[in-house]
């Protein structure tokens, strides 16, 4: 039996997760519904664009993945259902799908139309909970919608490199747990334009000249002549969803701070790498 | 087999919630464990109340609902366990289960009698569980406890009306993760006293004078002359739980503010519905 | 099917939870995977410690349990799995372990050596959950590692007693969601150096001279001359898990404040015993 994801901006505490779950199991005993993160701040696209692109790929092809942020219906607010890389995804056509679609493309797009007639402010139980399942008894996407070719983009999801590629201007798009700041910035782009060339990472006041693999390669670096310092020290490495990353080793934003309060960086903030000239 | 849901202010970090499901799977290895919620406030009986009433019919008929929130038995907080509309509740008979019994009588309600010589602090894992198991067997009510007549009310669970029907004086019971405000006024309370009649909703400083269905259909009302002002505006709608809701349309208390917030709405202030004479 | 528990510091909005669950159903469709908490403060062992500790023994035997904290591999912070009391524990050797092993002997501890060529900084995915799968398909620990004899310790595990045994200095290890404070000074230690003696617990200004076996128990007792005062005030218990913790009866660190806030006690601050001479 199928796999259902949840992702939305519910937060812990409502009854809307633990009622899209009972929705779920009364239509489909034997389905395994997986909360991915009800936590996403309230409407918030690009940070439920970054969290279900890192996240579907590990769980198994035929996947379906409901994404309830921003999904009340209206006529510039479409919901969809969107089958891709072997995974489906249901969510309103608000740019949530972009990064994905960016990655990789759809296979098929629908734009739901099984609703005409409902009138819900609770459009993930009402609506997206009806299509997942039948998409989980094995029901095709036509039945459900009409097929469209596109989706809605986002905005600024691809950062900027000028014409003699000296340089990239990228932007926070997601500050982690940890307070590590995610950039858009990925490390297959930055490799293609760097083409082995030394760089710097400018990020506020800061700058950086080496990209790390792994948090704890800092503490074997030759830039650090004594472990002990390690802790609080700014770093930026390619995390594990392949990102430049600005990271703090260790942080932890309650306490000892983190990559973005300590070098007060927030979302949408610009990072710059620039090339050295060889 | 059947769905045991939980519903707790255990908090996300601490070892509760985990040792509860662990303790239910040792029982009884094939049931289906689903969190509602365990960030109710601690020992908020208003909180758990709402939670439960607005989650609990969702699931399938059978399913069985632990209720941990003040929970600890004492001579004035007994255990019980209600069958109600096909479902099952373990909970304390603290007040929880008015809102519920409010709109639904219960089939059977026992106070739970297996425990007479545990003393524990954590009753949810050690009589709790236990209870549910039971009833998930498809073992009897009046195994685990006595039948009782009736549960513990909670205080000012319906909103005043005056003799001519002039007002409604509700108050809040729930600000929910977008910071919206819900009332104790339910729309079929509200549209009995109605009668049609215009209305003014007073709330502070605010008067409001249309009830919406959706959020977003706010964007599409003769008020508002431009759509970019819309975000941040106060308004009030029948929420997907058929309460009246104060809320802001696209709220985040984190970032814009929310109907709490930008109206100074907690939980426990009154809201006044006026009706206009005809 | 076995059940694999999770134990992170991932917390509860980004990816990562959801894509270790994602791995796991990929690798073992029919597996129960249960969450125990992502709230872990970041890098922090103490917590994990006593949270494992506390929730591990709830689970059905032959479960494995994934504790992501702090566990970046590197030449001081090698990846274990431990067979202990029927259960397995897959985490890094940074001290989680010791809290549990201080109880009851390991039966196996190896030092896995499965990725001796993956470079990851997202070793939860990338390692542990590959060691959960091959143990939750009966496989043995020897073929995912190589055993030792002992694992990493963590400071101030045990509280200090002076020769005369007539104190005990214990430090608080763990503030729950109540804001509760718990200490290092376990139910069965005290007793053992009790011996039926009275006692002074002292905590920053604050003294105690009884220890109440459930919160409620303040309710009955004599000290307590009206009822109504009771909320807010400091008490001494043996909590569920076994240890002496700092309570507030019916506390809440949002509102009426806690254990915590109130008697203005932090992790690691100390905790006194005076035993009165017989």
């Amino acid at each position: 039996m199928a796999i259902i994801t949840l992702t939305t901006d519910f937060g812990v505490r409502d009854h809307f997760a633990g009622a899209t779950k009972g929705a779920i199991y009364s239509e489909l005993p034997d389905v395994t519904v997986v909360d991915v993160s009800h936590s996403i701040s309230p409407f918030s696209i690009p940070e439920a664009a970054y969290i279900i692109l890192n996240a579907y790929s590990s769980f198994p092809k035929g996947s379906i993945h409901i994404i309830g942020v921003d999904s009340e219906l209206h006529e510039e607010n479409k919901h969809i259902a969107v089958k891709l890389d072997g995974h489906f995804f249901i969510c309103a056509n608000n740019g949530i799908m972009s990064m994905i679609c960016a990655e990789i493309a759809p296979e098929k797009i629908v734009e739901i139309n099984i609703h005409d007639k409902i009138e819900t402010s609770f459009p993930v139980l009402d609506v997206f909970v009806k299509v997942a399942c039948h998409i989980a008894r094995g029901g095709t996407l036509e039945v459900v919608g009409k097929v469209i070719d596109a989706i809605k983009p986002i905005q600024n999801l691809t950062p900027f490199v000028n014409d003699e590629q000296s340089y990239i201007i990228g932007h926070v798009i997601y500050i982690d747990n940890y307070g590590n700041v995610i950039t858009n910035i990925k490390r297959t782009f930055f490799e293609k334009i760097q083409r082995g060339r030394a760089f710097k990472i400018s990020a506020r006041n800061k700058t950086f000249d080496i990209i790390f693999n792994k948090y704890s390669d800092i503490l074997y670096h030759d830039i650090v002549p004594e472990k002990r310092n390690i802790e609080g020290r700014g770093m930026v490495i390619f995390n594990s969803a392949g990102y430049i990353e600005i990271a703090v080793y260790k942080s932890n934003p309650e306490t000892v701070g983190s990559a973005s309060s300590l070098l007060g960086l927030g979302l949408m903030d610009t990072i710059t790498v620039n090339f050295i000239k060889e």
